[in-house]
């Protein structure tokens, strides 16, 4: 298949299209390097060091003779985005290209605003292309399983059935998203669904769990092809970042109580998942909503294991909760239809804590410990992220 | 009270501060004229001719001796906006400071984006301005009725709650808005609900029908006080347009079977909603959603009544519905907040249509026949909407 990826320089979409390529498929990168102007604006870096995207697609071309088009841009700038579609005419669109980062969203009224427009407007300049160009291609959207918050009741897969003074209807699932970035991907959702609706598209919402793990198959075969490992208190996620704090005897930092549970997947998952939907795509006018991730954990649980995988040495620090959301909880998620699809998961076990911490002790020497601590908070409209000292050169 | 009216200048905005005002509130009107070049823009003009903002409040004063305050800018120059929020200091902020027209947002892409990032970063910046300068500030948002769609359950108050899997939460009321405008609204609704719960700010969000009417107390004292009467097919909304249709002998268009039914209200009855939530604040940290109509009607009805009322010389007439939506449904949507506190309906009487038959006659010599048709089509990416030979002058 041709596929476009997306935000195909960043931690998830650069190891998704190696995977795509390496089976075969024509695969196409679109980048803006935003996450790396972040990086910049906060001073921190991957703990991994990482090529440019130049580098790196000709190192795939050496070391495995398959080529990934990169297309320089911005999808904000909707010239280019129709120029891309054209130009590359994929049959699905991976879209990973929008800021991601929670905490970054909430830093203050600039970086609120500029999440959302980015996100939002960057995905309608999508749907126009595709709705102009060729409703035929399947938009593949990383969404989040943030969007759904942690009702009290179990979150189906993007639409519940209701029965409700003796009627029914089966509508999408109510959201009560957590930070100005999940909101973004919510208006999105609520945007690509009704794209479908009027012009006919095919979309496929992957809801996707947080995401752990720093090496896929494809990624390990040079080191110029490595992804990011974030491990900063914006971009870096729970179980990576305690890896980190743990390889470094940084007490790892639980918000409050810990007991907030939430969705996750190894990052091999991750491009299995792609795949599959990108190979079994959504019908024409449907919008469908996969809820991508395989276990759930509380962040307490996370810490625990990570304390004990790496040896003892390393304690669990309570800090209090910056995010404004539920410290317990309950929380079930359904997670059917890409495992209907074939998906087969790999489970959290001890040697994936293991390897991460691994890495992250190999490369210590870059971990800047100011970075690590929590410095945006939900509840004040304006946070300071820049990092005194900046981050370690390689 | 102290209340802000965000797009004072507007259809709603300015009969809505006379009222305030008349009620002895101190009232500040803000306004960018935004609707005013919506209709430079497409070539056409209310079909009452207005008078501009500074001399509205100057006529107000001269006839009453009461005072509004005119604040020019946009609510998207964030420094326009905390300067204004600082200098009046409110107790309510009431937002109709939206592009508010489905069909408009549903031109092409270019006013796709326009659409959702003026809405949604306009009320993302009030909503840090109130969160910085005063969250104790009440925002009184108008939302609309076309957030919900048409679901096959009936439509609760912006929240519903729903047992499943023998658990039992109350979540928001499921979204499944109709037009890249609507969908902003949804977004606003989303946010606002976000910001409420991070930083205790108090929020009505009024989900409003579809307005009637063109006169209220206060702009009948003088002819410099008049609001906009929009017939056209972008602005014009429905029983509106219906008698100018049938003043000027121009088939009723009805879009498809008719059977789409909307919830409904006399423009009076939105001023004394607006007044109601102001004066009966939401609590602290409270996100609370009314739904702010009176009646519902199907499409044919008011095509139907408005032929029959203006004396049946005038036919209606079905034409291919330029939107997506349901033309035959079920609708059943509750109001119970508003009239709890007190709110008395207009009904819907033959007296209304032909007192807004009476008003399109007098002023028919201003209808541009060209501007009445349905120019966008929501199948489309690109629609042309600019009028031939633009608006008669007075």
């Amino acid at each position: 298949m041709r596929i476009l990826v997306l935000g195909g320089d960043g931690y998830l979409g650069w190891p998704t299209a190696l995977h795509l390529s390496a089976r075969g498929h024509d695969v196409g990168v679109v980048d803006s390097f935003a996450r790396r102007q972040y990086d910049n604006e906060m001073g921190v870096d991957s703990l991994v060091p990482i090529r440019q995207l130049q580098r790196r697609v000709a190192t795939w071309k050496e070391v495995t003779g398959y080529t990934v088009q990169p297309f320089i841009g911005d999808l904000t700038d909707h010239v280019f985005v129709e120029q891309t579609i054209r130009e590359f005419a994929p049959e699905a669109v991976v879209h990973f290209a929008e800021q991601r980062s929670a905490p970054y969203s909430m830093i203050d009224r600039e970086h609120a605003v500029y999440t959302q427009v980015n996100n939002v407007v960057g995905t309608l300049n999508l749907l126009y292309a595709i709705a102009e160009l060729d409703p035929t291609v399947h938009l593949v959207k990383l969404g989040t399983m943030g969007e759904y918050g942690t009702p009290n009741i179990d979150i189906e897969e993007g639409f519940i059935e209701i029965t409700h003074k003796g009627r029914t209807d089966v509508l999408p699932y109510p959201k009560q998203p957590g930070s100005f970035y999940h909101l973004s991907k919510v208006h999105d959702s609520h945007n690509i669904q009704f794209a479908c609706r009027i012009w006919g598209l095919r979309a496929t919402d992957l809801n996707q769990g947080i995401v752990y793990g720093q090496e896929t198959p494809e990624t390990t075969l040079h080191r110029d092809l490595l992804t990011r490992f974030d491990y900063d208190g914006v971009f870096g996620t729970v179980l990576n970042r305690f890896a980190v704090q743990a390889a470094v005897g940084y007490p790892l930092t639980v918000y409050g109580k810990g007991g907030q549970t939430r969705a996750m997947l190894d990052i091999r998952d991750t491009l299995a998942c792609v795949e599959l939907a990108c190979i079994n795509p959504a019908e024409a006018g449907e919008y469908r909503v996969f809820n991508q991730f395989t276990e759930s954990f509380s962040v307490r649980e996370l810490a625990d294991r990570t304390a004990r995988v790496s040896g003892g040495e390393v304690t669990v620090d309570t800090v209090p909760d910056p995010r404004v959301e539920k410290e317990e909880h309950y929380f079930h998620a359904v997670t059917t239809k890409l495992p209907a699809l074939g998906l087969k998961p790999h489970l959290l076990v001890d040697a994936t804590i293991e390897r991460l911490v691994e890495t992250a002790k190999h490369y210590k020497d870059r971990v800047n410990f100011e970075a690590i601590r929590p410095t945006v908070n939900w509840r004040s409209t304006k946070s300071q992220v820049s990092v005194a000292g900046g981050a370690a050169g390689e």
